[in-house]
This record gives structure tokens, sequence and C-alpha cells, in this order.
């Protein structure tokens, strides 16, 4: 049985239960925050969530445990079946981690904390989050998945990241980020209707109204 | 033909180029720096290098690009047998990619192109630097290799993307961050004996020393 530590709050611990859901693996939810103790730098590096457990062996990093449960568990697979559209996929994964997700984090004192706006982050996390919505609007696909016709790892990384750098845009901003690109909303409002994304994305959103400042 | 589309200067572009040599793929390399112009944003979104180019289609981001060329091109691997040990290594990849070279760029202005020195920058990359440096500390084995008794896509990622770091952390702060993890030296002075990481790390040495300010 997979242990699952993290937190609802987490918008990657949100990704990778989809992902267990999608490929029907049983999995035990532990609630762990982010820590910088010890114990959990010794499971999880750089003491993020989320992490899995299995056989009391811990992995990290939300787009390596996506490979990690791609290979355990192959079916139904999350990738395209072909090889260079797979590729694909992940680069759009990627460009949704580390240029939508990135910059709108440097905010998240501000907008899961209650911090002051942080003046250096004001001016540069916008730019950056434009910058990386551009290179997003020339991948997406929106056929009507972001990487094609079929549901993968990239579209949990989509609504997942673009949901959190989104609350942060809207917030610091008040820039609705879903209308930066033609058909990304309504891509959006499509797999939230999907079951999987459904039941993670009510939890969320309950964790977080409880748990955000007004 | 696999064209590698970037410069020397680009401690990312010469990780896909081990690889690429490692698994004796034929390449050309296309000079390329990374550019915002639209050409270049549509092959690769981010406007970054490097970028490989195959039957006119285009893929970027350097771990992408890695496992694409495990799928391409399996033998010799660059990856541990073992499928949990293979998400290990890529564990330690996103480590040194997200949590080593990544704070040290925010120096990249100075360092590269002569600019002054950022005091925010000054502030945050240091903690952020040491803190990925431990979380690397924990699970970098050295057996010899980083992720064990094999020569991986992690290796590739210390080599390249440890050195980078250490240029900007040297020049900064004057620190030298392969003496901050017992054995990282050692096993970056034998990575440096391999054939292909040797004829790579002589081209990059050579480029930045006529590029980099005095």
């Amino acid at each position: 049985m997979i242990k699952l530590h993290g937190v609802a709050l987490s918008n990657y611990y949100n990704s990778v239960k989809v992902a267990l859901l999608e490929k029907d693996i049983p999995f035990e939810e532990v609630a762990q925050f982010p820590s910088q103790e010890p114990e959990v730098l010794s499971v999880s590096p750089m003491g993020k969530v989320p992490w899995i457990e299995m056989d009391g062996k811990c992995l990290s990093e939300t787009n390596v445990i996506f490979d990690f449960l791609e290979e355990i568990h192959p079916e139904p697979s999350l990738y395209p079946a072909d090889v260079f559209e797979r590729a694909k996929a992940k680069e759009i994964a990627r460009i949704v981690e580390n240029y939508v997700d990135l910059p709108a984090r440097r905010h998240i004192g501000t907008v899961y904390f209650g911090g002051p706006v942080d003046d250096v982050a004001f001016k540069e996390a916008r730019p950056a989050l434009e910058q990386g919505l551009k290179a997003l609007s020339g991948v997406a696909k929106f056929a009507p998945y972001i990487a094609g016709d079929t549901f993968t790892y990239a579209d949990i990384d989509a609504y997942f990241q673009i949901g959190f750098a989104n609350l942060h845009s809207t917030k610091i901003y008040d820039w609705d980020i879903t209308e930066s690109i033609p058909g990304l909303g309504d891509y959006l409002a499509m797999l939230r209707e999907r079951p999987s994304v459904a039941a993670v994305d009510g939890v969320m959103q309950e964790a977080l109204a409880n748990f955000l400042p007004k």
C-alpha cells in the first residue's frame, strides 16, 4: 500500500493524488505539512510535500513520482503512447511547473500566510508569469487535452499548478491568468468535470477556504 | 541526425551533449544563444537552450530530452535498471536542477554578463543553495556514482549543474560549494576523467575563459 504524505493545501500533493486515483492504485493519505525537521528531511530531502512511501522506501518530487507510478502501474497510461508525443507532454508539464507555478510561488508568503507583499517579487513575478504563459500558449493543444487527445500528467499539472498560480495572480495583481490563453478557461472547466479531478479539487477548495487568510 | 541547438557556455547544453556522446548517438551542433526571437520561441517555448531537432520536430527542457534519448536509444542505459533506483536517480537530478542550479542562476547577470551584484539575490541565493546542498548530501551515494554503481543522467546533471553553481558561488561569495559535501570534490574529479565529460568540459572551459568578464 502506498502512503501519500502531504496536505490538500498543496497543489503538488493533489497532483499525485489524482494520478493515484486515475490509475486506481490503492493509497493511504498521511497528513504532513512541509517541514525542515530532520525526520522529514531524511525522507523528503527538501522537506517538501508530497512524498510517497512504499515498503518503507520514500520518493519525492512530483514529476519523479509520476514517472515511477507509470512504471509500476502502466495501465491506464497517463502519457501519450507515441514516444515524441510523450516527450512533448513532459515539456508542457515542465513549462507549467517551472515557469507558471514557480514564479507565482514567490507570493506564497502573502497568499497562504498573510505576510506583506514582497516588493521585489511583486515586480519580478508578473513578467516571469507572463513569459511562462506565453510559452504555454505556444505548446498547449486543448485537443481537447493539453498534450493532445488523451488525458496525461500534463493535464494534472496544468489543472493544479495553473490553479495555484491563479490564486496568487488574482490576489496580488487582480489578474485572472486563465483568461490569458484562448481556450484555457474552458479547458480547465472541462478537467474539473473529471471525477478524479472533481474529488480532489473539492477537498482542496475546502482546505483552502479554511486555511487562507481572508 | 539529431541537431543540438545551443552553446558550450550553457551547462544544460553540455549535459545533453554528454548524454548524446555516452549513447553514441550521431548529432550535429548548431550554435544558438538563448533568445526571445519568435522563430526561437516557436521551437523552444522559453527561448532557452538546449533544444534538439529531429526530422524537423523540436524538444526542449534537458530532463525531458534525457528521457526521450533514453526511449529512442535505450542502450547503453543512463538510468539504473531497478525501477525504484531509477526514480531515486531522477530525484537526485531534480535536486541538482531545482535547488542547486536554480538559486545560483540568480547571479548569472553578474557572473556571465558583468552586471552589478543584485542585493536581494545576494541575500537569498546563498541560504537557498545551502538548503539544496544539504538535500543533495542526504541522497548522494558516491558509490562511486551519485545514484549508485552506474553512471546516470544524475551524474551528468551533477557535474555540469554543480560546476555552474560553483562558478557563481565562488565569484559572488568566495565559497567553493564542492567542499560543502564530503566526497563531492573527489567525485567531480572522477567524472572529469570520463572521456565524454572531459571532452565536453574542455570545450566549455575554453568557451567560459573567452566569454566571462574578468
